[in-house]
């Protein structure tokens, strides 16, 4: 299948969702989790956290003022400057995908969807238990992208929590061993089966490789 | 282990690396294809590919000015406006890992790593003939990161090829039949399984919901 710009265009909306959603190839599974002025925590799944740099390590999601996506955690972000991101295994993809429902400000996801909450002293956000590898994110800003209203919210690493078993001989986390799951399109949860690692290529190299 | 803030200020540079390239999950591995007003084609693989919309289809990277990615794409990028994105699989991880050995501007990747240049008519950026699922890309803009001096770099898809047996009976393309490829960390690639598909949540759904 070939499509051009105008056959994107003209597509029925929900294919078009659905299609584009999927082309960037596998994408992370992450919940996002804060709290409300009110102390309600909330919890959301998002599929577009990416790495900005790691040092200072900075990580990067694309929030949707309107959509699929409740404001709460972007209201919650912007009270007091938290959230904690939390990785999504393939044991828990059903509650982590049902946090998407859009439930009223006043009811917590964690509850709705059987997920628990658990907290750091001296940090705000609650972080998702039944996670193994969780992050307490400070907030720094939300850069615009004019082209379609969405934002690029950016926070820097305060705490990382990772359990040791999940890294290997080379100091590499082991996406297997954790048991995480990654998404594509809106709905479809992939586990993942590690293949092959490479060292650091140096141009020399490159002609007595064998491909 | 539970790393903080300044834990992670103090690491190695090359630990920190790689323990932060990693935690943001799983990332997708894309090749990024562009073209030298010489006529050089260049290939360079990229993990931060990130959907942005999809009415128009946008998507974004994360360009580092100076690193482990050259220029070189970024440079071709703001003479033509064109780039392509080809997804990678798993049967040729080793040959797309190796586009990030920094070759000079005036040698080809894709002759260096054995991976094959394809063209549209009337769209300059070269393809990656190996690659089922590619797109052709018209640059829009690149929006400043000041915090760490990277760029979000946006385009809008002009050209989106994808094989009609890779998109499953829900209209969803299928990553596993597709045989994509993902990446965590700087050097560790994953295959993909499908596990789970879920409906589109309602709030009236969760309470009668079995987890």
């Amino acid at each position: 299948m070939h499509y051009t710009k105008e056959d994107i265009a003209i597509m029925d909306p929900k294919n078009r969702l659905k299609l584009i959603n999927a082309v960037s190839g596998i994408k992370p599974a992450n919940l996002i989790g804060t709290i409300s002025d009110e102390g309600v925590p909330n919890l959301a799944i998002f599929s577009s956290v990416v790495h900005l740099g790691s040092d200072p390590a900075l990580l990067g999601f694309i929030l949707r003022p309107t959509g699929a996506v409740p404001r709460h955690t972007y209201d919650n972000i912007l009270r007091n400057n938290q959230y904690t991101i939390n990785h999504v295994h393939a044991s828990f993809t059903k509650k982590a995908h049902y946090t998407s429902a859009k439930l009223d400000r006043n009811l917590s996801e964690f509850e709705a969807c059987q997920l628990q909450a658990e907290f750091l002293p001296s940090f705000k956000a609650p972080f998702v238990k039944e996670s193994r590898l969780k992050m307490g994110m400070n907030f720094l800003e939300a850069i615009p992208i004019p082209r379609n209203g969405t934002f690029l919210v950016i926070g820097e690493i305060q705490h990382l929590i990772v359990p040791e078993s999940a890294i290997d001989s080379r100091g590499e986390i082991d996406l297997e061993v954790l048991d995480v799951a990654g998404i594509s399109g809106l709905n479809t949860y992939y586990e993942l089966k590690k293949l092959d690692w490479f060292p650091f290529v140096r141009v020399e190299d490159l002609p007595n490789i064998k491909f």
